[in-house]
């Protein structure tokens, strides 16, 4: 009797321990994203991974024609995230999403200044050894947003090389990351586990 | 024998519902800050809770005197988050986080525009009838930033009442907080449980 008891304790444990928290279970096996044939299945939970920053390159201060003129909220799987902050490295299935804003305001009452307007967009970026082994640094790019029409794709196809890769081959300063525009991802290279910086004199 | 095992495969289960995940407690007793006499102390975990927008009000766009020069980044705790969520207004016990980031570069390869620089300071606000039982809508306002050094403080006074609350009772759209710069709140306010869009005419 008391076997049993102890045994349904065990396994119980074994449940508690194992369905909680994916960041504790190590880093090879968390995966944050699904390969269908060579599509990327658009991630719904990215909310609730860890935001680095905002990069904003707005039309007009780009003659009307910027290339990327939207407030762009990039957050990556909170795994690759503590693997970053352990190794200051990207490991093999990290993913970053892009979710694209509008400029809405441009004046409110604290000052003049962007203000995020309205959801348009989302894009995912992921380094598979296994699924684009021959990608630069085996990371490959793709893009949910639907130029025909409101919704989303609910899959996206990799972007070709050229694309996006060379220039983020040519400038992102660690492994095809910009991670120089992203103060979290920055102030947190290698440096261990901690979350925010204490002072302000973190880089 | 069988009667102690399923016993114990009950208070098990009872164990992995209640260890897994906060936001499916109920609202009530979740708490994200602490109160010490009459200071906030300053939150240290806020990059996990929900990221909701970032504001920007640079000084090259106020004549060099910007009231807000940082990027704003701000971030609201899960359970207030899952509150407004599903009611649309703000549970007593809300805070939300602003984590201030200097103006960096202001050309890349991707364009003209604002990069994120260095992290320079924290601030936060916080709705409670408890401790702020005088206060318009009981929402009060913290700075942790340290003018003369840089580690930032570990406890922050309130805000006098015209310092902060005037503006946002003014301006603000929803009970004090500026919904209206924050489109991760303005379409999921009082609309569920969905975390993100899935489409592009999500306001």
């Amino acid at each position: 009797m008391k076997q049993n008891f102890f045994i349904a304790l065990a396994f119980c444990s074994f449940l508690i321990l194992s369905s909680c928290n994916t960041t504790d279970k190590g880093y090879g096996n968390a995966t944050y994203f699904t390969i269908n044939g060579d599509e990327l299945v658009r991630p719904v939970d990215y909310r609730s991974w860890v935001y680095v920053g905002t990069p904003l390159t707005p039309n007009d201060m780009n003659n009307g024609k910027a290339a990327f003129p939207e407030f762009h909220n990039v957050y990556i799987d909170p795994v690759s995230y503590d693997y970053w902050k352990e190794h200051g490295t990207w490991r093999d299935g990290t993913i970053l999403v892009k979710e694209l804003i509008s400029v809405g305001t441009k004046a409110a009452v604290s000052g003049n200044g962007y203000f995020m307007g309205e959801f348009i967009g989302l894009e995912a970026t992921i380094k598979s050894s296994e699924h684009f082994p021959d990608e630069p640094g085996n990371w490959a790019y793709f893009s949910f947003t639907n130029p025909e029409g409101e919704n989303l794709k609910n899959t996206g196809t990799a972007f070709k090389t050229n694309q996006c890769n060379a220039c983020h081959a040519a400038s992102a300063k660690d492994d095809f990351v910009f991670t120089q525009h992203y103060p979290v991802l920055r102030s947190s290279k290698g440096v261990g586990k901690e979350v925010i910086p204490e002072n302000t004199a973190s880089r």
